[in-house]
């Protein structure tokens, strides 16, 4: 049995280096890599991720799980060795369930699908998209076919992303969020934020992102941030985290991207060292992840205490474009909420209804209720009727993400499920540290960090999203009631 | 055949993809890495090593070599194919030699011994170093062990780093070499060099070696320049290569090492493309790619004809430091010989002597004639013979190089086979390209590096390096004169 478990464990450790070390490849693709390294790297990065998978569905691999059943059965639920048998174990019939051709098929398609997209948003052509992304749609209706479901095919799509979790569930929080959010934006104030539109040097929003970054917990010599198109965070270890952000031309943006960026990265950061080298060194879904990177980017970020202590030297630090714009005028900017037509550009109040708008179309689609040629035109009323805007063309509607193109349908959810959760452990955080703002006002942000960090990111993957979120907050349930009151209040707020 | 061909190269495609991926991960680690990285750094590197080791050592490639031998034979030797096999099968027998358990056994003591020296280099005490060093050298010996040789147990180390060479011929070229430069150090006058000695800004640095760069004759979007602690280069592809150097607080040994590494980046840019994700996509040996390097830091770039087009905008760049320095001075000051103790900030004119100094202790080592215990006193005796310098304390004496800690023998003398091979390929250039002066004066790199990209970086590993530099000077013999003649012009002209 001990020696069944080491050599899992060894099995496991080789795994996770390979993944690790395409993590490195795609990092520094996206941040390092000369336009002349493309091909190469492509080469290079499927073949450390076939791998990697041809080692973990190793029918070795399951003998070993196999084995390893009494021994789990013996062992408390939370410790870490049973934890690790029972997450690989269901990773492992999962992947074993997908035959290697059509997981191939489905790669090579979702990377000529991105090709086709990136050149059909540019010249607003849906229709030369349209062949490549009902390809993808093919090939995903025969992965569903992999797996079986209750309530709706979309489910195993959704358990990619945010596990255990079904179609039925993510539509009752929706709907329930939708009305809500529609309301709210209809009746938001115009806020003036055009002190925003001019020039913020480069160098300076680096040092600022910087200076924040240093606040927030993570230990020395563990992170680093660099300049990329599109914001992202990766981890090669727990002590090795990489923060991207962007400093636009316009506007202080960089400071947002930052910090969300910063909360997955205090996640990653946060995972056990017992869990190094194994399966469950990750969050255990993307909400829970994103529920973080909102939680510092938005329920910190965009706080009147944690500005109270910050505004000062972000005025001192662009003195031409802030000196003259008072704290309430700030406050009131970065947390207005306006209408608009591109998801990543959204606000805090907006944004879910961006998400909820993709996940109707996604369901619709896997559950025959919908053809990808009608899209475009479903994306159109949906935009009119949640946001109340008018789409111009395709470019700034169906074609704005990348997503679809590369195959993946079930992510978008995990967005807003993230706002929903953040506000349920926010509710659980204020009870913990009653004078979380305090510490805000005092710039003092180390005693939040420690705390996510011994009750949430610390136990990486070894329980289930709902079992992780009824240990924070005593209920396995997700509920958007905190969420909509703090936007409701938010949104009161910006009107009196 | 054609199956058996396709699966062979399948198969190194494979294992060219991890050893690629692992220079990825060492790029990142002196470029990028958080300190905090290191430890798991160290598991994903060993992980790939192995992984790419296990591969090509698998007995499946061995047969398929075997399988190849008749097909290889119909072929012209020059050709892609039998190149490939007849290179592969020989680095495949070597590589077979070596018991698993002895090679990470080497590597282990490598990693340790490198740690180890660290310390002992900071706080100059040999003593503690001593163990370790011990234990590399008895692990090399048993390397030894695996195979054959003639003249001197050093040929199999030599092997490794500069193939089908013997101890023998080295120390031929190197006897002859070292009483000329012992004397021409000697001889050589006195340069003032003080007005490098003042601060020179490091951002202008990079500017100036990226425009530097730019005329080498790369393809825009094929590689990067960063700054790191020991300047290296490093490639992932043809198209994707890694320069690196250092902005010194005081002078300008940034456009030298910039140059030289640049010399390391034309050769694997000028790899041809049909040798990609293949064991010939390198270069022959590390001196002829040494020679490389230093053609482009030295005879490009300490020559007249280059900075008769540069000079003049290296002062506009540095007008505070360098406005009232004439050209000649300049000139003088970067070709100026002096006796020094530490080889890495060693001139043209004296560096050769410290790698001969090197290659003689390794060589009387391995052929039982020293002990390491002897090293520090046997490295005083050199360096007062050779350069005519007192050595104060072993940091600046036998502990001031990294490669003997991490269990490199045999790797020094490339550093002056490849001065030597320089001078003899420059050779050729010069009746290639007659007017090569007058293209540097315009500042008009392509041609020569187009020259060198035709005639000896395309070939990548196809031949033998003496097979290499008979394609390109007529003889296999590696041949000092027209170094040694190059250098006494040099040391003649400052003194003039």
């Amino acid at each position: 049995m001990e020696s069944d478990l080491r050599r899992l464990r060894e099995r496991l450790a080789e795994i996770f280096d390979l993944q690790r070390t395409g993590a490195v490849l795609a990092w520094d693709q996206r941040v390092s890599m000369p336009s002349g390294g493309g091909p190469a790297r492509a080469e290079a990065l499927a073949t450390i991720g076939r791998l990697a998978h041809e080692k973990f569905v190793h029918e070795e691999l399951g003998a070993l799980l196999e084995r390893l059943r009494p021994y789990e059965e013996s062992l408390e639920y939370d410790s870490d060795d049973a934890s690790l048998i029972r997450v690989t174990r269901r990773d492992w019939e999962k992947a074993c369930r997908v035959p290697a051709e059509l997981r191939a098929d489905m790669l090579r398609a979702g990377a000529i699908g991105h090709q086709i997209w990136v050149e059909a948003r540019a010249t607003n052509d849906f229709a030369t998209f349209l062949p490549a992304l009902e390809t993808n749609l093919e090939l995903k209706k025969r992965y569903i076919d992999c797996f079986e479901w209750d309530d709706s095919p979309y489910t195993p799509l959704l358990d990619d992303f945010e596990p255990f979790m079904t179609t039925t569930e993510v539509a009752e929080i929706f709907d329930t969020v939708r009305p809500v959010l529609s309301e709210l934006v209809r009746d938001a104030p115009e806020i003036d934020a055009s002190f925003f539109d001019v020039h913020f040097d480069a160098d300076r929003q680096r040092e600022f992102a910087e200076r924040l970054i240093e606040t927030l917990g993570f230990e020395r010599g563990s992170w680093r941030l660099d300049p990329t198109v599109h914001p992202f965070c990766t981890s090669f270890s727990n002590r090795d985290v990489r923060l991207t952000t962007r400093y636009l031309d316009q506007g202080l943006d960089s400071v947002w991207s930052t910090m969300h960026e910063s909360g997955h990265g205090l996640y990653a950061h946060g995972i056990a060292a017992s869990l190094e080298r194994t399966p469950l060194a990750f969050s255990p879904s993307l909400g829970l992840n994103e529920s973080q990177s909102r939680t510092w980017e938005n329920l910190v970020g965009r706080s009147r205490p944690f500005w109270e202590h910050w505004y000062e030297s972000l005025q001192e630090t662009f003195p031409e474009q802030l000196g003259y714009v008072s704290l309430e005028a700030f406050l009131a900017a970065v947390n207005r909420a306006e209408p608009g037509l591109i998801r990543v550009e959204a606000d805090e109040t907006t944004y879910s209804l961006h998400v909820i708008l993709r996940f109707d179309l996604e369901r619709r689609l896997f559950e025959g209720k919908l053809e990808a040629k009608d899209l475009p035109e479903a994306w159109r009323e949906a935009m009119h009727e949640y946001l109340g805007v008018e789409v111009p063309d395709d470019t700034r509607g169906v074609l704005q993400d990348t997503h679809w193109s590369g195959g993946a349908f079930g992510y978008f959810p995990t967005y807003a499920l993230g706002n929903v959760i953040s506000l349920q452990i926010w509710a659980t955080v204020r009870e913990a540290i009653p004078d979380v703002d305090g510490e805000m006002r005092a710039g003092e942000l180390n005693g939040l960090s420690t705390w996510l960090t011994e009750n949430l990111y610390s136990l990486g993957r070894k329980f289930t999203p709902k079992e992780t979120i009824e240990r924070l907050t005593g209920s396995p349930t997700i509920d958007p009631q905190p969420y909509l009151a703090y936007l409701r209040e938010k949104v009161s707020a910006l009107a009196a």
